[in-house]
């Protein structure tokens, strides 16, 4: 295949994106060769500038371009209800719900001894440190339903139990084995709905 | 949705791409946020380096980072042998077979009449001008399998023919209704193999 070296370079960079295979990297790069160069230099920088400017919450772990999330410097949202999820993408999708009026507390990550991830890895000395300091009153554990979000689930509510809080899990209308990242938002809002004790 | 706004400016860019809807954009937004910086900057810099480094070879309308593609200074080719593609994708697909060995030719499109394209937009003049100075003897049209291909490869059997060359297009063994750039290489041997006389 005689591609032009930085052409051959533009479909090599476009194929580690995830689910995007050699046909589809050629196809964005002569999507690319096709548009104009400010458009080229456009996407190229909103993507560095994202990577520059957004990093995390310091309370609550979700994404933010200032040290304070929109989230938790929201008095409007009750502060005396937490959602915890295991990765900053799923705060958008609960929040495309429009349900939850709750604060938010992201793990990064869940409980999975098989790639060394134990529970130091995860933001949970800061979980139970504001459960404490805020009075929180209920916790809702929205962890993937897989086995890590499982075991991770199990673990939270052993930990904070004895703290004399509810709670509670989304319901598994999820399907199961899949990630929360990409469930619908019907789904998503009956899950919060039918959440149970634990 | 509560996005952050380099967030929702990258989704918003990433969704320009062919083929990549809100979810797909957002896949690949968290993609590029949970990588290094430097390989975002990689990314980018391919991007931008791509644009700027690739031109059309100044013969043969081929993509190219010098003023002659590969294929026109290569004197190992056969140099009475013409392939016509509408874009400058399709001579990497056919390159691809491994079984066309004579020289290309670009349109750079297809007549169509109602996006206002002509004889006068497409590569023709150059064309005609090649297959005189060079005494090419065969000129192998590959335009699409579609109306606008059939068009075009009708028009340029009108005005090659007087030149007293041989006229060929490449076999419809491709599916009827699609782009070069999808067909699959057995199927492009195959119509290249089972070319007719026009």
């Amino acid at each position: 295949m005689a591609y032009p070296d930085s052409l051959k370079r533009l479909v090599d960079v476009l194929c580690r994106f995830p689910g995007v295979g050699p046909k589809t990297a050629q196809r964005l790069a002569f999507y690319l060769l096709g548009i104009t160069r400010e458009d080229v230099v456009a996407i190229a920088r909103a993507m560095v500038e994202a990577k520059d400017k957004l990093g995390y919450c310091l309370i609550c772990g979700s994404l933010a371009e200032v040290e304070q999330c929109p989230y938790c410097s929201d008095p409007r949202r009750e502060q005396l209800l937490l959602c915890v999820v295991q990765e900053a993408r799923d705060v958008l999708v609960l929040e495309r719900t429009g349900q939850f009026k709750g604060l938010y507390h992201v793990l990064h990550g869940a409980l999975s001894p098989l790639d060394g991830i134990g529970p130091e890895e995860l933001k949970l000395d800061q979980l139970v440190r504001r459960v404490k300091e805020k009075e929180v009153q209920e916790v809702i554990i929205a962890t993937n339903p897989n086995v890590e979000g499982d075991a991770t689930a199990g673990y939270l509510a052993r930990l904070l139990k004895p703290l004399s809080i509810r709670v509670t899990r989304i319901a598994f209308g999820l399907p199961v084995g899949g990630d929360i990242e990409y469930a619908d938002d019907l789904t998503l809002s009956r899950a919060l709905d039918g959440r149970r004790d634990m």
